[in-house]
């Protein structure tokens, strides 16, 4: 496997992601693009575009912050976050940056992109479902559902799956109720949510432990299950 | 594969299930009990159980009506369904026959026994699951939610998956929040439910055109997705 910092922009950023690819491949391989978690682009989403290449794809872990930034403490994720949130269209075309170097790599097959993200990233994949992205699927794990941008009838080109934690008080029932309403009454022609019981926020990051964020806390069981639900609808819309 | 009908009975009635197993298998197997759809023990639940048989289980297709009859119309359906359900003790007994009958048997491992069911059976696993009945795992397949004896805490062994349409009439938003809320009182060990958008009722039935019932409608997706869900599960709960 080779991994390597990859240097693109968009019109308000230098951005920084991290590609993982298995160089021994001789075909192009289906595309994933990983969106990270609230503190920044770190080890955690470099992981698991390396988890990615292992499933036969070529991930890209896109930089949402710029320069790679990471921030130290909760409030400073919070500000780099607000930032994104209060400007979708920033977030989406900065999302759509990472789509395009992806989509242009000569290691990938365009016609096949899926996006996945964590919590923050979570609700970037789904803003890019939102925006009409052409992605074959977009994976949220314990990301926000709520937006200032609902999807519209017809726009939405990705196959959706949310997993999110039952106790995710970032997510909770009213917030998932919205979100489902909001797939229904944009006819969303493929969305599916997974509910799982006893998890909290963050639950797929083995370094969540209350610590940083009190209901951020990780669960090996709900991990593996929302990897594996992944990993079937990727092998769905990769076919 | 070998089949046979399997007679058994509780305090009220003489049942009349249906049972397959691999005859060279050497050692006890997990049982998995198959509760039928609302019109009754037929050729779906017998075509799961023998399904159950290749992923390496014995299945049982329990009868919840008695002599193994069958509804010939909704309207049957409705007073079988709503004897049983009007009496809950005797429903869950009817329930415990079956899976005693299973557990007895010599192919079976009775420390590993699961249970599914349809629509109506999936209803009665929920039920068996809040009795405390000795099940690693039930799952329902676009069971109805409600009940009149909710789960009580510490009570329930039983790993819980739910698969529900969004869409499904007979497991509204409403219904599938106040179930969560049961499961979240009850502080239930392992739960989990997945919401499929564009499904309706009856979805895992490839017979389910909307003539017998408007609502219910096959869905190849959700009950492949469904399918595989429940797999995992049985997995993880019998390893």
């Amino acid at each position: 496997m080779q991994t390597r910092d990859i240097d693109y922009r968009d019109p308000t950023a230098n951005l920084r992601g991290y590609l993982a690819w298995d160089e021994t491949a001789t075909e192009r391989r289906p595309g994933v693009l990983v969106f990270h978690e609230g503190l920044g682009l770190g080890e955690f989403a470099m992981a698991r575009a390396r988890m990615l290449v292992e499933l036969g794809h070529v991930a890209l872990a896109a930089d949402m912050f710029g320069d790679r930034r990471q921030a130290r403490n909760l409030e400073e994720a919070a500000k780099l976050i607000g930032e994104l949130r209060s400007e979708p269209e920033t977030l989406r075309a900065r999302g759509r940056a990472a789509l395009a170097t992806l989509a242009a790599l000569p290691q990938v097959d365009a016609s096949r992109i899926a996006a996945i993200g964590f919590c923050f990233g979570g609700s970037v994949v789904l803003e890019l479902a939102r925006s009409g992205a052409d992605l074959k699927a977009v994976v949220s794990f314990h990301g926000s559902l709520a937006t200032r941008t609902p999807a519209v009838s017809g726009k939405v080109k990705a196959s959706v799956l949310v997993c999110t934690g039952a106790d995710d008080p970032l997510a909770l029932p009213d917030q998932v109720r919205a979100f489902e309403d909001e797939m229904r009454a944009a006819a969303v022609r493929d969305w599916q949510l997974i509910s799982y019981g006893n998890t909290l926020h963050g639950f797929t990051n083995p370094d969540a432990d209350g610590s940083i964020m009190r209901a951020a806390l990780y669960s090996e069981q709900a991990d593996r299950r929302s990897w594996a639900s992944m990993r079937s609808l990727l092998d769905e819309v990769f076919r």
